[in-house]
């Protein structure tokens, strides 16, 4: 099926699902400044770019920078009927005024998750400036409207194309696992080892690093978020080793915890809980729970092992154009989204505990949810 | 005397200058999201935090994954008595408000080239509901104040320490020129020239790449922010060649455009005026002059080839923390800050030309403003 479905085909749909979203919040225009969803839904992997969509005309507005990448894109990928590139002779924001000019919409949404206060006071005064006045035209002036999750929740869910890629990406990842904790020796730095996993991601076949990896050895697997650095690698160590690739733009993340020779039995212990949390959690992702059901299910099983509370932060993110996306598997918190699992969903399953002077264990896995269960993208059949 | 002020004084300097800006805007506290100003005054290197800081007082929130690392860097920097590090139990916005509210600011800055509208006003109606009701207090409510380069400003001139790490950081990268030029060889693909470049990167001592090393080959030359792709390279190519890196937080940017063999007689005229522009825009640098005279000698040297129209971007961009910062050196253009050169600014100078279907030519190095002109920090001396 996926071979009959052309490029274009999921273009559409995509582009559907966005309009979608405007219908519901009676929006004329929507623009989007957020550059993953500005890829998801033109295809174009800059580092700047605007999309103004109404339900019949989706302008890209690029720098000279992206001139000919946006014009081959729309001349070889066939979305050319349904994107219209327009290029920015000098500053975006009044390219982006004279865009919303044109068509003629009255509320325009904006991505408030994204588009800084500063840029949405100057374009709401262009836009007004730009208006006529009321003597000229009886209709109320354009007004921006702040918008939340209008195409993050179309992305939520991924397409045929988008899980084929995740799938090939998650292989790829999970080729590199035993090579990549085989790099993991004493004698080592931790930026040495970083090194040589990021050339490690490009054997497999990833564009680049999803994120900076991390290589946190002995105490300094307390921090979650270390940096490598210059510490060498000793017999003993607890080390935390987490990375990712980005494969035809599309993000996957792993992280294994590598014990160097004897660890000691209050390490064996964190790191037996983290082991049977990290199960537990993926035994109940399924359709129709609670994105909340899952970090509970791995946060009662550190409970049990008296480690809750060396548990700081949620159970998994979501994985696609970006490496942090929706849906998040975290705790139920009030203002909090708390998505419902469904079919086509990919996010990461990662449990971790971290104890100060004994070092951290964090495991992690990437899941697709499908139709009864859950696929787990980054362990070979029978790991 | 790099040796003698200590660590401190940086730190007490740099407060005092944000401080200053405070004070112009009447400000009693300024909210600071943006990571790299957070590291600037705080020294914390995380994927997320916040600073609340007043004429008086300056507290960093950050959450669990950082209390390790903030409380290591308060300890050890002797920043303590300057910064108070609260951890955040839940959610950041909560927190800020608290911390907002103790110090009793009125009239709170925050920054609106970084703080998306939809945070914006929720940290606005929670400001609100929390504040004293007017019979409780007769008081303004406190209300948040869009501002702009509050501490950018700061940062635009670099300190003593922070010059001699961008010249440490420019000598390395000097130093990997000759090898990454070597390593541009016909035969190979694009990818693989960026994966040895980003390992060589890491051999003369950078943490990591400061981007997405570019290696646009032949055609591909021809788009400015080209990413590396399964091309390989041939012998008649022009290959742009743009790598950086980060030193001790510190990025350094640099591009040479490789000649494989022949290119033919329109390339070397290409690369020629590049060479010249870049030349005479190095030439021109010096204290009390706008940035923009420095782009318009790159340009009216390509303006004598014909070549005026192929050079679409800005001649330079600032370097520090991030490897795109102010000042900008680009054209002069209404809206656009164009800075008055001062000792201590650290930009790159890069002109290029592009050419559909002959490739592109980019030269760039990265240069410090002294009290008389400057030095090229990415060249050793006598290249």
């Amino acid at each position: 099926m996926a071979d009959s479905f052309s490029s274009t085909s999921y273009q559409i749909a995509r582009l559907d699902r966005v309009r979608q979203g405007l219908r519901a919040l009676s929006l004329d225009a929507l623009v989007i400044s957020h550059l993953p969803n500005i890829r998801y839904l033109t295809g174009l992997n800059g580092t700047a770019g605007l999309v103004v969509l109404t339900m019949s005309s989706c302008t890209l507005l690029v720098d000279f920078r992206y001139k000919s990448a946006a014009q081959a894109l729309v001349r070889e990928s066939g979305i050319g009927e349904l994107v219209t590139v327009t290029i920015v002779p000098q500053g975006y924001d009044e390219s982006l005024v004279a865009a919303i000019r044109e068509t003629g919409a009255r509320r325009i949404g904006v991505e408030a998750a994204w588009l800084p206060v500063g840029r949405f006071n100057k374009l709401s005064s262009a836009l007004a400036a730009a208006a006529p006045t009321p003597l000229q035209s009886p209709l109320a002036p354009p007004a921006l409207v702040p918008t939340e999750r209008v195409v993050e929740s179309a992305r939520l869910v991924k397409d045929e194309r988008e899980i084929a890629t995740l799938k090939e990406a998650g292989r790829r990842l999970a080729d590199a696992v035993a090579p990549a904790i085989s790099l993991v020796q004493a004698g080592k730095s931790e930026l040495r080892v970083a090194a040589e996993v990021d050339a490690l991601l490009r054997e497999v076949g990833f564009e680049r690093p999803a994120f900076e990896t991390i290589v946190a050895s002995g105490p300094q697997g307390a921090l979650p978020h270390a940096r490598p650095g210059q510490r060498v690698l000793a017999e003993g160590d607890g080390v935390v080793l987490d990375f990712g690739g980005v494969y035809d733009g599309y993000c996957v993340d792993l992280t294994r915890t590598v014990q160097l020779g004897d660890t000691g039995a209050d390490f064996r212990r964190m790191f037996a809980a983290v082991e049977d949390a990290q199960r537990e959690a993926i035994a109940i992702v399924r359709p129709g729970i609670a994105a909340s059901a899952v970090d509970a299910a791995a946060r009662s099983v550190l409970g049990r092992y008296g480690l809750a509370e060396a548990f700081g932060h949620g159970t998994g993110h979501g994985l696609g154009l970006e490496v942090h996306e929706e849906p998040r598997i975290g705790r139920a918190s009030p203002g909090q989204l708390d998505v419902t699992l469904e079919p086509g969903m990919v996010f990461t399953i990662e449990p971790g505990v971290y104890v100060d002077g004994l070092g951290g264990v964090r495991i992690e896995d990437d899941v697709l949810v499908t139709t009864d269960g859950c696929e787990v993208l980054t362990r070979r059949s029978g790991e």
